[in-house]
């Protein structure tokens, strides 16, 4: 990883703004600016790309070693040491991630407001790097993995909880850390539950199964998500299954540079509208993915940013019948010069297993 | 879980404020209060203990599922919603959580600018249900059963990154639905890092092997750190490891009903002094644990709160020789009428093993 080019980056946004400092405060964005992995940081950044890290003792040692390049201060009042290396500056602040208390307590440091610095780091993480994509590739390739694995039965007669259990071991035994959150396994009426809990519910023939899950590599995230039947598909099944599988297709195949989120929005329920389907796709249609599981660009038809090369975003309709239960195909996908590269590359057809 | 009841007490609490509605922010805290578990809502609170939960569309059935007894309501913009309840009432909002962005967004809703309510919810959380504790000693035991299996061994010759994998995989085989935090598994020159990261290194006859980890069980978090010896012990190791065990036993020890978190900071680091290992010692003495692994009280010289029946807290001194070796005891213990009660109780001698 290159971090020092990601903080002239920075560097360069944070000049277009009326600041000259910048404070880092949550722990993904300093992770981003700087290597550190740990679980306490804030770090500083100023226009010619300079970046300070502010930890505490714990951390001293990894600091030094995971942020070559980069002044390591070690205290516990990090907001506080950070003010005072700049007191006089101009600083921009993080408002939409910073608490009340915290922003309150920098103040009193300072002898000028800060400003708001928007997502600043966020949007410059949208973009991937060469590495970034690579650990992403892999998260992805170890989920699919494991999912082919899973799907090989059996199946029916264990719980949902007991095939996430599996499923989250077989990651760990193919090289992920851990998993990218907690793994939805849902069956038959379940499965209408967007966001459902696995439970003791065991699998029954007939069931729809729903699965979204995702393996964790070097702190970035897989996502994916796929409905298959157990036994023989009922025709509504089928229906509501191709529905989805329409749509989601139309979606990766739109992930393009220069599209915007909102164009494959529209698009996608337009999709989804032809068969009435629209009023049971009652989540979003998909979100950034990379050092956080959910993260810029959000789709949604407000988005107005463009996409562009190396953005990895997911794309995941659904319909979700109440009571019944509820299809999602899910992809994470990575927009390149050449089109979608789809980095969960499992079939996406209508399985009919057990 | 008897969520009414705690309702009932955060009102009092409340009433007791110049406020008479309560924002409740921090998911950790909106569970808490009404036994919501997805990944996003807000409460509010007001002083005869009505509750009212605000979620997305993705949990409205499971919302309602898990908190009877309390209103939902099912939009976007939470605080939003949540304002426009009583736009008039005096809010408190938890503003050491609470966004500068939230913040400035909720008070425009509103005649009257909110208050900060502190850590009431967190002053709360610090007494646990009988159900908390119970679910606590079930983490924990599993989190101890887990380790006896590992120190069985085979140790020397496999990666700590292995260990630290196969530790964790045998508490979800035990019943644990996940790990508690990032397992800390560090052999060698390695423990002398407090919050060291599993490596490819080789555990080595001679290595000190310190191992901090444990089970997530329903919501609720164990924490337990053991550190023994691969073969035979050195003296340093056994001197070390003494001087950590004495520190760590009077500790515990201390773990009653109207004694101070600063009084027993102070009487450890006072113990620890008499080897002049306090130098080395560079960790935080415990913290509170339940909902949250680091949640209140926190031990240090200022903590000026009694401890009363039900506080959970882990009692975890170290000994860190950079270079060298370091030695952290840790157990989670709940203080109770008759003294305290360790949750962890795994041997803490100085075990040989390999």
């Amino acid at each position: 990883m290159d971090f020092a080019a990601r903080r002239l980056r920075a560097a360069e946004a944070l000049a277009a703004t009326e600041a000259d400092r910048l404070l880092v405060t949550p722990l993904v964005n300093v992770r981003w600016l700087t290597g550190f992995t740990g679980s306490n940081a804030v770090a500083t950044l100023t226009t010619d790309g300079t970046a300070v890290l502010l930890t505490d003792g714990r951390y001293r040692d990894q600091a030094q070693a995971e942020c070559p390049g980069v002044e390591v201060m070690v205290g516990r009042d990090l907001e506080g040491m950070a003010a005072t290396t700049a007191a006089d500056a101009r600083w921009a602040v993080e408002t939409h991630e910073m608490t009340v208390d915290t922003h309150r307590q920098f103040v009193a440091y300072l002898t000028q407001e800060p400003i708001a610095s928007g997502r600043l780091i966020e949007t410059l993480r949208v973009v991937k790097d060469v590495d970034e994509v690579e650990l992403l590739r892999r998260a992805c390739e170890i989920s699919v993995a494991a999912l082919m694995a899973i799907w090989e039965g059996p199946l029916v007669g264990r719980t949902e909880r007991e095939v996430a259990r599996d499923l989250e071991r077989r990651m760990v035994d193919l090289g992920a850390d851990g998993v990218a959150f907690d793994t939805i396994c849902a069956a038959g009426e379940n499965s209408a539950i967007p966001h459902h809990q696995p439970s003791d519910r065991e699998l029954r023939r007939g069931d729809l199964l729903k699965i979204d899950f995702g393996a964790l590599v070097a702190g970035y995230h897989a996502d994916c998500t796929r409905t298959v039947v157990l036994g023989a598909a009922a025709d509504w099944q089928r229906e509501i299954h191709a529905a989805v599988l329409q749509a989601q297709s139309l979606g990766v195949s739109m992930l393009r540079t220069d599209v915007t989120p909102a164009e494959i929005d529209a698009a996608v329920r337009a999709d989804l509208e032809t068969g009435g389907w629209t009023e049971h796709f009652t989540t979003g249609l998909g979100h950034g993915v990379g050092l956080q599981i959910h993260e810029d660009p959000f789709f949604g038809p407000h988005q107005t940013g463009r996409l562009t090369d190396r953005t990895v975003v997911t794309m995941e309709p659904g319909i979700y019948l109440v009571g019944r239960g509820g299809v999602r195909i899910e992809d994470t996908v990575c927009v390149t010069p050449n089109g979608p590269e789809v980095l969960t590359p499992a079939p996406t057809n209508l399985l009919e297993i057990g």
